[in-house]
């Protein structure tokens, strides 16, 4: 079976374009491109045979389809040949069935899905093995393609450098010279990316990136590129494979780009268009008060879109005021019946210590989803009974700047409700057993969430 | 079949415990236990029924079957009930296929055991999820047990915090007050773990644990405690599943207290006991240079071994003098003829960037397995044809500051060859333009290993 797909306008030009085209908007009238399946062919295999044949490959050995993301390679990305596959075992992360923290709020059935635990740390990945691939296969077909581009201080540029390091493709990362720590930016410099320091601001350094890539053969890897969206949304069709496919009632997820929540939702509507799924969940879109544009929409009914300016927040790959993929998830969240929430630095930091205490330990950006949640469940919109799947979207091990600021009261506008720190103590049996019976009595097992979330 | 496993006195005594009886070493001698486990029942069910039983489960949704440890639950810790256990999906690791690095140096089949893609990003999960459940199983079975302690800075105290955390079980950390950054501690702070800082040593802080633990009703989850070898045992079966049950020819795996390597030889003398495999792979052990005690007992021919005071070393896990499994891992390696080489801080931190050069990004003590890696291959002892795995034992996210060093130049006695740093630029595309074009002339896709390696 010949599975097809392509690049298609989503303001309905009917402008097409193959997959293997270096193209990122629409040449007719610029706007973004989506890839659209040929869901006639897809339909010619039944629901229970995808189930089947994806549980069949689901994280076993046979090249490329172990992978998550590979397991379902005629829905996402058919036209790659296996042998250009740049891949690194996507997805398959644990489904976390957060007990203890499901019960401090009543719930019994709420689960974190890690999208974390993956090479690079974050959900980025999903996304970067197909676009890489897609780059490799183009190089294969004899396009000269010098080398892969993006203007990024975080998870993106870290996957992009990652599978481009594998591939043996060179990345090239663009930066505002002054705005990054070397630590932010360890592990492209460690992955051997090209690293280009602009003595400019992140807009300036994305308007020198587009005119590299349009003037040189340099590929373009930015959140416009779609083709990052088809590997992404294998998020949600992971979710209801791992029970046993059977969908969650709600699932939460902390947006900023809107690229992630455009692709979890274009996964659950291919499942119920092929039958998989009968229902869909309902999703919530989390967002931080200092950067809410999304969510100041949302509350106007979706009228109107008016990009802000982000402010600082510690989720800070969420901190954007002008999200590139607004349209397309706004259509999506409406088709869901979905709302946004938001929430505080103070709701946030303290959500995600909350967490961490029953032995979580995510990125800030989880901590955004985590409040809402928190939120959602004491207003009574979500129901004990519901089964609940928050999205984490990178492990706390690349934030643990913001985990020590955090426990030393040192983030702003944030009162550290959770702090733990060290007890010092001399080196003498009886201070120590003292101190540690005093620990122990006041160490509780069962975690109540504060009255902020009440 | 009632599966059964028992403590036993590795010395002889012919001692026996049972696996929930709180005793870290045999009360007639003083000698270290080991878990022994009933072979005759479990030799009832053949080898292929085993690969079989271990296939079905692996990565799957049945409760708690799906761990990478739980899976293999008869061959760990058979008298756990499933209730009891505390599992985060423990193993499922990446194998990566390391073709660009391997590559390098003439290997078609190389592979990086991708341990520290784990819930707290290190293979210490693997041991830590069995005797978290055991303690639980014991609180359940109505022993009163207050907290699970452990004298540790690195990987043991946030494995051991994270699976306290979702138990619902007080954890507990001793640490030498001055020695110990908040950095180094954020996981089992996040993690709510009771930390006690004391103003001595790590000997000192060693010797308040066990005063603690033996005058109280505290559990001592220390690197004597066998329970966690059984867990840590399932990374050698994984590897041989991961190979459609096919046993490599070579396994490098960085040591340092020596646990880890007893566990690898443990698992594959199981299978090799039960018919699952023929042979047993070729094992290199590899240290610091800095922290050498079981490399200079190798090359004295196993003779005798004396401790030293190890100096200090990047692989910071590992700097160990005094060995805990130093008799059981000799044993171990002399079954298996392995060997032991050694890496200077040098040849460790050029082997982990080299190796980050072609995508991975992984921690020092990867560091110290790729140097010796490259070392044997230099000298003609591991050859092209064969299939070579490195057990990477930590994500390298747990260890920024290090790659940090790296490439800014200032790790002591290391110089940093394939340091990577930003190019500062104006924002004006063709001074852009003409730094990434001699950028991507520089750039080459077949990475070389340096002259210090052959």
């Amino acid at each position: 079976m010949d599975y097809r797909a392509w690049f298609q306008c989503i303001a309905g030009c009917n402008e097409r374009y193959p997959l293997n085209e270096v193209v990122y908007q629409c040449r007719k009238c610029g706007d973004l491109l989506e890839v659209v399946h040929d869901m006639e062919r897809l339909r010619h295999r039944s629901a229970s045979a995808w189930m089947k044949l994806f549980d069949d490959r689901y994280l076993r050995t046979e090249w490329p389809y172990g992978s998550g993301v590979w397991g379902k390679k005629e829905w996402v990305c058919p036209s790659v040949h296996n042998d250009n596959i740049v891949s690194m075992f996507e997805g398959g992360t644990n489904l976390f069935w957060a007990e203890r923290f499901g019960k401090s709020m009543g719930l019994d059935d709420l689960w974190v899905k890690q999208c974390g635990l993956s090479h690079t740390g974050s959900f980025k990945d999903l996304g970067m093995t197909v676009l890489v691939s897609m780059v490799k296969q183009m190089i294969a077909e004899g396009q000269k393609i010098l080398g892969v581009a993006c203007a990024s201080t975080g998870d993106t540029s870290a996957a992009l450098a990652a599978y481009c390091a594998a591939a043996g493709i060179p990345a090239i990362v663009f930066l505002p010279k002054n705005l990054i720590s070397h630590a932010q930016l360890i592990q492209p410099i460690a992955n051997g990316a090209i690293t280009l320091a602009l003595e400019t601001d992140f807009d300036g350094c994305m308007a020198i990136v587009r005119e590299v890539c349009s003037k040189n053969n340099v590929y373009l890897a930015n959140s416009m590129n779609s083709l990052r969206i088809e590997g992404q949304k294998t998020v949600g069709i992971e979710i209801v494979q791992q029970f046993d496919w059977e969908e969650p009632d709600v699932i939460i997820i902390p947006v900023g780009n809107l690229g992630n929540v455009t692709a979890l939702g274009k996964g659950f509507l291919m499942m119920k268009e092929l039958g998989l799924v009968n229902r869909l969940p309902w999703i919530v879109c989390a967002q931080a008060a200092n950067a809410n544009p999304f969510y100041l929409s949302y509350c106007a009914g979706f009228k109107e879109f008016k990009p802000i300016k982000a402010r600082k927040t510690v989720a800070s790959a969420i901190q954007i005021g002008n999200p590139v993929s607004i349209r397309k998830a706004t259509k999506v969240l409406q088709e869901f019946n979905g709302v946004v929430e938001q929430a505080t630095e103070d709701e946030i930091a303290n959500a995600a210590a909350l967490a961490d205490r029953t032995g979580l330990f995510n990125c800030p950006h989880t901590g955004v989803a985590l409040a809402a949640l928190l939120k959602l469940v004491a207003r009574g919109q979500i129901k004990p009974e519901q089964r609940v799947v928050v999205i984490s979207t990178a492990h706390g091990l690349k934030f643990s700047e913001f985990k020590i600021a955090y426990h030393e009261g040192k983030l702003p506008d944030v009162r550290s409700r959770y702090a733990n720190l060290p007890i010092e103590l001399p080196p003498k049996y009886d201070a120590v057993r003292d101190a540690l019976f005093r620990a122990l009595d006041s160490w509780s097992s069962s975690i109540t969430p504060l009255e902020m979330f009440q």
